[in-house]
């Protein structure tokens, strides 16, 4: 049985007995645990499907959020069966005995058990290499209902499973999210897009350094002149705004070359705002830059704390250009370690321009490095006893250019303001290594 | 009309024609949005409430989360009223034209528009005081359905609702999570609680240093020895184990009497893995000891990148106690700002027992601190080119009674091997520090 590709939509479906031209696709998530309900655990995937499905142009009616509960679950999956194109269950597929999914889908969709070969292999294999031996109980879980399609988990011991009613889906994935997130990618994505004959172009965009609202009344007027077949979003973090461009419609090269036109166009209207694509961060632009230029770069901070440093040291590969971080928290540290006089201190205050600029010239000579990167501000809850506001922040670069040193405010508490000054001092940093290309 | 207070369930209810004995009380969150339905923000407001309700006792039979969508809101509004005790409805009630919350309610309840004047006064001063005249649009968000009671919001402009159908209720909260939780606490919580007879004592241990399931053999008989009333739930974190232990059944002295007197056997029999209470982090513990001590402390760090410094400086009051941080990340940095010997990298690699003690002692010198604590590894996904199996993390506490050096593997990725790095570092901090006592 060979369920994938098996059904084809183009554009209609059925819904009772009408057939009717339909907008687009539809599914409901279901998260299945009660780790979930008594707030044990965050539900991260859920998010996580609801940007893909959204990304591939399906609609998502919902999420529900269920306990490990028999009852509940065969309620939920059947009537979101009923109702929705896909249904995407999470979790339950564990060998406790609290793990009641693929029973219930069992009872379900009928027929009897089978044994998976390739996930029985892969439980046997993946406790050997762990020195042990997999349990009755473990080896279990290669066990599945014969009414479905498995999906293989090559990151773990729990079999995807591909249920169909009609021309309806339901997916089973385990709740571990990395094993979810590969087998929604490799397996769930090509099935949806192969029963939809719309367009799933998609680019994210990561965009730093200007306010949401600033940025949508900056492209009111390239919005406006995008094909109505496209739709923006915005998806704002402490690290940035990404913005999401889809294209609906039919699939067709004129969509294509539309778009990429447009993501041209985006490029040009924000200049330097715009420093990456995808899931690229400050930091992994921030050591591209540095690789390609065959640089080092030390960084010194004040109210950071160390957070610059631990989100460039983050990226795989970032001992080619870290040379290291000197957190200079006490003034006397500053002096002493960073060359930082101590009348600039008395001057103005250890959160001021000046020592951010010797800050950053300090660690840059220290470390002996191409570059170097400094914070130093006033992140409260308390004041430093000099004049300066709470919520100043100096970020200061240095480099074959000389210094260049900017000054902002952050209103909010503590903790989001030393991520803000993480990410201003990056951005500051790719900034400065951009001016000289 | 005040409804709080006026409904009576005595730990029975009523479902269809049958009057039943109930376990307790049931609850379902409705969290409405758009931006969580296509993943364009990550719903954290269930979590919390879950955690919550549950804390007081309260079964969440479900979350749901739905679109800004009128005819899907009043439909899983109406089901949930049936059904539950309280439905929690969290979003949609800001200004804008996709906020439909107050609307549906106010058509699912009846009545007529109110004018609430504590929230119309809250609104017109949140604005003079950033300068700006509310316009009409937020000035309309004081108006309310006649049929609810207002639950004022003294951190934004819009009011949370309590309405009553029998006895059930239904609430709406803002979506913003700070104003949420805030009337959560002060306004749900007294509401349900007065709605219950139940006991809602629990209390929240942090402990560190044990696997989860080595710590649930370690309770086992613990666990077994506690009245049938308690219970235990295990919260796992990167930071720590949270033991949550709650006590059901009628509320009087003895049940009191009976939990304070099992956590202080926990205390017993968990010794120092036990750390904190409630919200109390590894960095907020290590803090309150050098406060105590009146002692300073410098860091340096390798493969943990600033992530230890960056944890201590996120308290606030740090820099009572924080001298600053080394993060040497090269091999130069580490031979010449903490004076490792050249040597001792040559023999064993820069991830070694050596090395780490000699950062330590390096920096606690270097920053003349009372305490040093430094971290050497290999994370991966690239090994450094010695013999050092990927995943090695060598801790180093320097202080007055000399140095205590521990090695540890993480098997999980790079991020998660440096939020491993750093709690662990935290650790062997604090049990130095505690050593002393």
């Amino acid at each position: 049985m060979n369920l994938i590709g098996g059904g084809e939509l183009n554009g209609r479906k059925r819904r009772g007995d009408e057939l009717m031209e339909i907008d687009g696709m539809e599914a409901q998530i279901i998260a299945v645990g009660t780790e979930l309900t008594i707030g044990q655990v965050l539900d991260t995937n859920s998010n996580y499907l609801s940007q893909s499905l959204d990304a591939l142009g399906v609609r998502v009616v919902g999420i529900q959020v269920i306990p490990d509960d028999r009852v509940t679950m065969r309620r939920a999956f059947e009537e979101s069966v009923a109702k929705y194109d896909f249904t995407i269950v999470t979790g339950g597929l564990g060998p406790t005995d609290d793990d009641f999914t693929k029973f219930v889908l069992r009872d379900m969709f009928g027929g009897d058990w089978k044994e998976d070969a390739a996930s029985l292999a892969a439980i046997i294999d993946y406790f050997s290499r762990r020195g042990a031996e997999a349990s009755p109980r473990n080896l279990a879980q290669a066990s599945v209902p014969s009414s479905c399609d498995v999906l293989f988990n090559r990151l773990g011991t729990a079999p995807g499973m591909l249920f169909r009613r009609g021309d309806h889906f339901l997916i089973s994935l385990p709740g571990v999210p990395f094993e979810m997130k590969a087998l929604f990618a490799e397996r769930v994505e090509p099935l949806i897009m192969s029963q939809s004959n719309r367009r799933n172009f998609h680019r994210t965009l990561q965009i730093y350094g200007i306010a949401e609202s600033d940025l949508a009344d900056r492209l009111r007027s390239w919005e406006s002149s995008l094909s109505p077949e496209f739709s923006l979003a915005y998806l704002p973090s402490l690290e940035s705004i990404r913005l999401r461009i889809s294209a609906k419609g039919e699939a067709n090269k004129d969509t294509e070359a539309h778009a990429e036109s447009k993501v041209r166009e985006l490029r040009n209207i924000l200049g330097p705002l715009l420093f990456g694509e995808g899931d690229e961060s400050l930091a992994d632009v921030v050591g591209k830059l540095l690789v390609a230029k065959k640089a080092s770069v030390a960084i010194a901070e004040s109210c950071t704390g160390g957070g610059v440093c631990k989100s460039l040291v983050s990226v795989p590969g970032a001992s080619l250009y870290v040379r290291g971080g000197i957190v200079a928290y006490s003034n006397a540290i500053k002096e002493r370690l960073l060359g930082v006089a101590e009348s600039e201190i008395l001057d103005c205050g250890a959160a001021s321009g000046e020592v951010a600029e010797a800050m950053a010239e300090g660690v840059r000579k220290l470390m002996d490095s191409d570059y170097a990167v400094s914070t130093t501000g006033v992140l409260g809850p308390q004041g430093d006893g000099s004049c300066t506001p709470i919520g100043t922040v100096w970020v200061s670069v240095s480099g074959p250019l000389g210094v260049s040193t900017k000054m902002f405010r952050v209103r909010q508490s503590r903790e989001i303001g030393m991520a803000l000054g993480v990410s201003r001092a990056l951005n500051e940093l790719r900034l400065y290594l951009l001016r000289e290309e």
